[in-house]
């Protein structure tokens, strides 16, 4: 930064700020699809046997392992590019000729990588017949929420109001992910949580595309970065990421129902019981609810 | 906003505002109320009955059924009177002549009914015979609350200290009430919760009243805006909406079980039961207080 | 406070303030070392008896309500102090000749006093045959305590460091009292709560009149309110005043303990027994830890 | 503080800057290897035993003792030697001559030092016959964070942005050392919190000496307090050490399951059986997650 060519400084640091959005914004709208499909079908499973957890099929076990090594792979990649991209540090981290850091964005990028990595490997290690123990694949996974919205949190001092403000709204779904994952280390397999948790991915992901947007427009017209009304806009559409957010989760539940009641051989019956029966069935669940 | 004729935007303003506080207000009021007459009657009939969840009339299902399309109807309604109002965007959203938003105000309120509509399906859902997660209709509450806390907190900027302050105090039933629903989709049905949400909503819809009264006073007599004193008057008064909200949800709770003392056939020889052996049926709850 | 004799107002504000710290401060001290002495001796009590929660005297449901009455007594003795002392409001609210409001500062203590009235009449119906959800009386008091906080955090506004700073510390045992005694609701009896919050009410009662002390000084020294070393002692001595609170609620549990054993017929008898066994009493008490 | 010889007193501060981070960095660091290294192999011998609570060994138990001990005399070594150094307040606190309170800096470590040897009281009276409540030796040790947090947090006003920043970022392990110990409470010997807390608390000791080597380099050349490059670097070097704490944490654990399997008679076998079926157990871990 300590750099005389201020307008090639300038290009550079959008770069890497644009790639820096686009990047994780896949990454995470990825991750949040995946569970979005993955928990629904297994909470849909279960619910739909009888007393039946022993038949859940080994396919669910594989897709964790697979879940964890795609994070590991994702995250290893991310460090690489940050890391190596043409204009990244090398792995260069003090120059001292110049007497500076060198460039201490991608070395953050990187450690927030690291991570999701670590998260990735523990993720890896619970499916293993290593004695982790329960609960730390959703403990290692909180944290590296948090540490994604400590580095964001230092990293939004001193710029325009709008610039600060839409990287502000991203420590809701961050923080928010960080502490709903903190429950579930203490509250194993609740589908509640696993759905909100999923949301707030998708959320994240997606907003990360909606700062590239608007900081970076594609069609060249630049936002006013001081306007009240820009920043009003910008919370209401963060309202409207979510309900999207929600809407897809809520869209892929129920896809997640009906392929479960197809794929079973005993769901017509099931259904057919449960259309006669759901005034009764409804008093019923109220009971069972209160115990 | 970007209109030169200042003395008629000014006024336009306003009645956006009082509509803005007035119409919630008596929708949190309305809703608050119901819920301080069905809660406590349910726990009381639940509670009256000696094994007796069976018996939980068809009713409370309906009432729930009842309570979850009203939230749709009502935040439709909103949604539609913020949009459509004479002086409303008319679901314009940018106005590509004068490069600006329009009406993002009224926008804003519409977002907040959408949440609560969205919770309202949730609701339906629920009682549908659709494979709907236990306590998912609490959580999509308490985002209603909380994203109508979201657009409050960035919508307090800019102001005069008395309007910043009597619009701050919403942030504790908004945020408390967000707090309390979220607790609810762990702990289902628990009454202490229940009360406390309804007493929020209450506290809710009668300080949107208040500060409708103050802000846009019905004698004319304009507040001074800047006093601390004022400012000192409003925490009080706050304090007091809550004891009111706390005293109608008392009283609706007396009045709920008096009511199923009545209906009950059972009810008189109970009660005269429990007066007589009021003294050893004290230790005894002591006891059960311990386990 | 419009009052133009200056220097009359300066000692009649210091009264108020004088008042408002040295009586509230008696009233927490006294709740404060009452519940030292009352918990501990239930829960030996309880934990005396082999299983032996039938033997609970009938004393201890009384003293739940002499709690509660005294509480009512005290706050309604408050609430009257406020209004009619000399120089209080006498009931009025709006002095219209003025346009002005009457001392607001004597009504927001008037106001906290009510809360904690109605703490004390929840915990009177709780005692009473009337069918009062469990653990209401708590909420009723982590409402008091937290309407007492919410008072205080807009009442340090715009003072001298060392009074904004003197003041702030109260934060800690008033939110933090209002926080446990929340969590006392859904964990009832949990011993080490309530000892936590008896600590929190001796803290907040002592630290009151270590206000007075220090902002009225009864040698007469005045303290520097801007020396940032004043704000450091202070800091410690907060910590101090904690410690002593600790260790007054831990004599107090170590004699009651001492008097159940003495009191109790087969107290010698449990005692040799525990001496003799402490060992295997301890791998005893490792095991029973982990179910 | 008030010392005409300006450059005497800075010297004078420096160094008590630099004792009181490399001393309590010590001190965390040693206290939190040890944690790294019991709960590990407490948690691996507990279930590597089939039903084996009964023959957790004696040396468990001799271990809290010892750590309880050692956690009074450290703090005991710490408030002798933060008083009576050359140039420490001997005891004095206020100096009448000067009217100027005496080294408050030594007398703020004091009282932190203090609150840990309770925190080792507390330890060392569970352990003993007394009828100690389950929990008020976490209690305890949350408190001690939690008093730490609080003189830090009034610790660093107005100081250059990168020494504030260094400072602040303590409040992560601290707080969060405190918010998990709390959690303790209630979730007794949950293995997850324990692994959190020792990392924390590694956390904790390592930053003490960043801050120490930042502040005070080894090498003479000075860091620039004002530079934003800096800060950014802290912050990532922060999450290192994070990850570094959980690195060794990570180790630690493993070599205590490798530790029990060898000095336990049966672990050979069970290894084996654990390798053949480890597909199979899989599914049962899965299973046994449910419930």
């Amino acid at each position: 930064m300590h750099n005389s060519h201020f307008s090639f400084v300038r290009v550079d640091w959008m770069m890497a700020n644009f790639k820096g959005h686009a990047l994780p914004g896949s990454c995470f709208l990825l991750l949040g699809l995946c569970w979005s499909v993955m928990y629904p079908l297994r909470h849909c499973w279960r619910r739909h046997q009888p007393k039946a957890r022993q038949k859940l099929p080994l396919f669910f076990n594989r897709i964790d392992l697979i879940e964890g090594t795609l994070m590991i792979f994702f995250a290893f990649v991310g460090i690489m590019a940050e890391q190596f991209v043409p204009d990244g540090p090398h792995a260069h981290l003090y120059n001292r000729e110049t007497q500076s850091w060198v460039k201490l964005m991608n070395w953050q990028h990187s450690t927030m990588y690291l991570f999701f990595s670590i998260a990735g490997v523990v993720k890896v290690l619970t499916m293993s017949p290593l004695p982790v123990p329960l609960g730390l694949d959703r403990l290692a996974l909180s944290l590296a929420f948090f540490i994604e919205g400590l580095l964001f949190y230092f990293h939004v001092h001193m710029r325009p109001p709008l610039d600060t403000h839409i990287h502000s709204m991203l420590f809701v779904p961050v923080f928010g992910g960080a502490a709903i994952t903190l429950l579930e280390v203490f509250m194993r397999d609740n589908i509640v949580l696993e759905l909100l948790r999923t949301s707030m991915t998708i959320l994240q992901g997606s907003w990360f595309f909606q700062i590239g947007f608007v900081l970076y427009p594609l069609n060249g017209v630049q936002w006013d970065l001081q306007a009240h009304d820009n920043t009003m806009f910008i919370t209401m559409c963060f309202c409207w990421h979510l309900a999207v957010a929600l809407l897809i989760v809520g869209i892929n539940y129920w896809m997640g129902w009906c392929c479960v009641q197809r794929c079973s051989g005993r769901g017509s019956d099931i259904e057919i019981m449960m259309r006669k029966t759901s005034s009764s069935k409804k008093a019923l669940l109220e009971e069972s609810d209160e115990e």
